[in-house]
């Protein structure tokens, strides 16, 4: 009953076999999209959100966005700082929001599309901390933040670039012109912009016209650059996000509306009821952008997921955050624009649980029809980490995800009716010409996964994936060479951050 | 733009949440079923396959199969041992195959249906090594043997067992006697059978007659065991392999047919070629299981994958794989027969490779519809380790496919208007009663996930996923209760075994 495995070997060694780089640009998804809600339940949900924000309204702690509001029709109340939004305006606005627009990096083939089929990589966003096997869990510093720029500059399948960990050596104040700065010159694909106030924002939008070299009428025709918005759930936009998707979309840049609805704690309890809240809060989000900036490119972005009942803790790539991401996906459909989703882990450790827990949510994210996936590669510790070694564990994953996309839309199809025809009953097609015709691409060559038998694995130190990922980010971040930046460009972009530190930078508003 | 982490406590603590008992029985798998050949590549496939039957051949060893072929109408020469089927023949042999049947087990609760959208879990099947993280890898015994059996036995998400790890320390004439009497002594779920030579298939269902308290006719009319049958690709079925199709077929017991077609070695390079290659390898079989006893319940089964062109050795998880594993569903339908997947792996411990790589192959299993999942708790190393850490952390996956399924069925969608109006802008639902009222079976409770802080966690000792594992199975096997058998069967059994390996058992036939 066991299997019999014949040990074959090649005459000749495929030459390092496929080159990745190229492979992995402009991806698309041709997987079937999974529902987890039925076609009454979807109607049901977009149906009860827009009565929540009809009758219940969203809390805006923003005065200017309270204004827009206002103007725009909303019905607005200065007391409780209610917002009203009838079902018409959020129609017209979802109406005035691009299905499918491009993302623009510093050259024509880091450029990225969001809408359709198309899927977005982008890294882990947000973390305070770092960690790596050699030194544990530590509070991240700059170096830390451009070693993720390099890693996600360096794999084609990371497709922009993210703030990434937060470089706490930095103070506040000039910390959004550093990280700004470093995704600017380490790297040529579309860049992530904190959104915590005005001055900061403006700040970051300046540097980019200096870096791609664009006036200000040029800056505002297309989307350079990318933030990312949580509501306060539930039901509240709060100073600095509200503030955040008024400059970015009087710009017309790219905007990512994510409520952070956990079932349970900040949202309802059951699945249905917190992706409805999530959507009443995404489409009140999206309605602000419309309003300031009619045609501004926005997300429809969702991390609902739930908690831990026996401590309150967020949990992620549970069973329940894939079903809330496929429900997502039907909701981010229905009203006809580009899907945020994620990949996430609880786990504390770049162990089997962080592999386990990412791949449920990778799978539920990629079957729902996301677009643009957030924290695909080193989100630790339910984002309180960037690990070194889950990053480039993640881009394994991310690199197969494609390989089966590939197949596809481009597999080699070849029945091979002839060269079964050839090869006699028990023996092999190794040194067939159908197979030595193919075999340098006919597989996936894999970053870390060791494909060694186990005395020879044994050999080589028995290493555990977690340890070969070690050795890669080292070595990658060893040989880095970053791209040729103008040198003008480059003495421009130095000499304004000098400046606006000297003028004491911009804190952040809260 | 990082989000707030809100630290809700509940005021009582959920009684140790949703028992998983009884929970994950007759699973239904929901899912959109994803294909990734096309329609008119699919039919290109089948006919191709037919064309190999009947111009090619299948070089079949076994004399007594042979005679059933040619009985049958097939083209049989004695001098190459080559049988040739034409389309009919095989077209006759799929009507008579049922599409939907039930697998019996001890009591009615641990019956499994094959076929339609049910999901059975199998567990290893193969390995002569065990591993643990204590001792590490070494040869099986049948101690281990009867570990698998157990835990197998526990948990309700592994719905038959399997003769698991091989004990080398029960001679091999032997071994199929201990290896029945222990899933017959340790568990009530549908047992498997070594297909290995007549006289060791007759010992084995003697014994299930002795356990079910079956008479021969009985036994005859329902399907009480199953086994695993590999054809020797490409286009060869071996003795063993024929003799096990011809008893099994004889007796109307269940048989998966499996051809070992790895693209690259021993089947075409192409995926559509090896899928091709499986295809013509398994209606081989299914013919002959057909012509010797019509109606029998078959399983088409598949496990084509790809090598690694380096070495070629075997490999698992790939996205080669998931993109075959999808084929060969389609195939399945195609014929309308009930379909054999696999989770497997190709590394060598039980860490993230692991992981990512058992979930590559059980995500393209389960959303190419298979209906029995073998290898799906356990497998390391490709197939020649049993890790009983593995064990424990695949059950933990295991069980968040069925609550991902479980939800699409069954979920509380429930869209909690009142709730969001009952709770105020910022606040939390932590308290209101929407949730108290649901929270005790609201989400899935995990079995080995860690979703403490990090604090918590390094106090509690920085255990990784893999050690907790190693704690699960220890307690599982300490606590672990054989289910009550009747006294006189039990003694039957012991004694039937005692008088067969004193009449010097059966050796296995090859």
């Amino acid at each position: 009953m066991r299997r019999k495995r014949k040990v074959l070997r090649l005459n000749q060694e495929p030459d390092n076999a496929i080159p990745s780089f190229g492979r992995y640009r402009n991806l698309k998804n041709p997987l079937v999209k999974q529902n987890s809600l039925s076609e009454e339940k979807l109607a049901e949900v977009h149906d009860a959100a827009l009565k929540v924000l009809k009758d219940l309204g969203i809390k805006v702690l923003n005065d200017e966005a309270r204004k827009y509001y206002r103007k725009a029709g909303a019905k607005v109340c200065e007391t409780t700082l209610m917002v009203k939004l009838e079902r018409d305006l959020v129609e017209k606005s979802l109406k005035s929001a691009p299905n499918l627009f491009t993302l623009y990096g510093a050259v024509a083939e880091k450029d990225v599309i969001l809408g359709g089929n198309n899927l977005v990589f982008c890294p882990v966003m947000g973390p305070p901390f770092v960690s790596d096997i050699d030194s544990g869990k530590r509070v991240a510093t700059l170096k830390d933040t451009e070693n993720f720029i390099k890693l996600s500059e360096y794999f084609d399948i990371i497709h922009v670039q993210s703030t990434n960990v937060e470089p706490q050596d930095i103070p506040t104040n000039e910390r959004h012109l550093k990280v700004t700065e470093s995704q600017l010159l380490l790297s040529q694909k579309p860049v992530c912009i904190y959104s915590r106030g005005q001055q900061q924002v403006q700040d970051a939008f300046e540097m980019i016209r200096i870096s791609r070299g664009l006036g200000k009428k040029e800056f505002q025709e297309k989307a350079w650059c990318y933030t990312s918005i949580n509501t306060n759930s539930p039901r509240q936009l709060d100073i600095p996000m509200c503030q955040g998707i008024i400059d970015f979309a009087k710009e017309r840049q790219m905007i990512i509306i994510t409520p952070f609805t956990l079932a349970g704690a900040m949202a309802p309890v059951t699945l249905s009821g917190a992706l409805m809240l999530q959507h009443a809060e995404a489409l009140a989000g999206i309605v602000l952008a419309q309003i300031v900036g009619p045609g501004t490119p926005v997300v429809y972005g969702s991390f609902t997921s739930n908690v831990h009942m026996k401590s309150g803790a967020p949990v992620f790539g549970t069973p329940e955050f894939v079903n809330a991401a496929l429900g997502a996906g039907q909701l981010a459909r229905l009203v006809d624009l580009p899907w945020r989703g994620s990949a996430a882990t609880t786990s504390n450790a770049p162990d089997g649980q962080s592999i386990y827990e990412t791949y449920m949510s990778s799978w539920g994210t990629i079957l729902g029809g996301a677009n643009f996936m957030m924290h695909s590669a080193g989100w630790l510790e339910g984002g309180l980490t960037g690990s070194l070694e889950k990053f480039i564990i993640d881009i394994e994953m991310l690199q197969m995800f494609a390989e089966i996309f590939r197949w596809h839309e481009s597999g080699d199809t070849d029945i091979a009716f002839d060269a079964i025809a050839d090869v006699e009953p028990g023996g092999h097609f190794f040194g067939c010409q159908h197979t030595l015709d193919r075999y340098k691409n006919a597989f996936y060559e894999p970053l870390i996964s060791d494909w060694n038998n186990f005395g020879t694995w044994t050999e080589q130190g028995s290493k555990t994936v977690t340890v070969r990922a070690n050795e890669k980010w080292k070595q990658i971040l060893r040989e880095f060479q970053p791209p040729k930046i103008d040198d003008a460009i480059n003495d421009n972009l130095k000499e304004f951050v000098a400046r606006r530190i000297r003028e004491g930078g911009a804190p952040p508003v809260s």
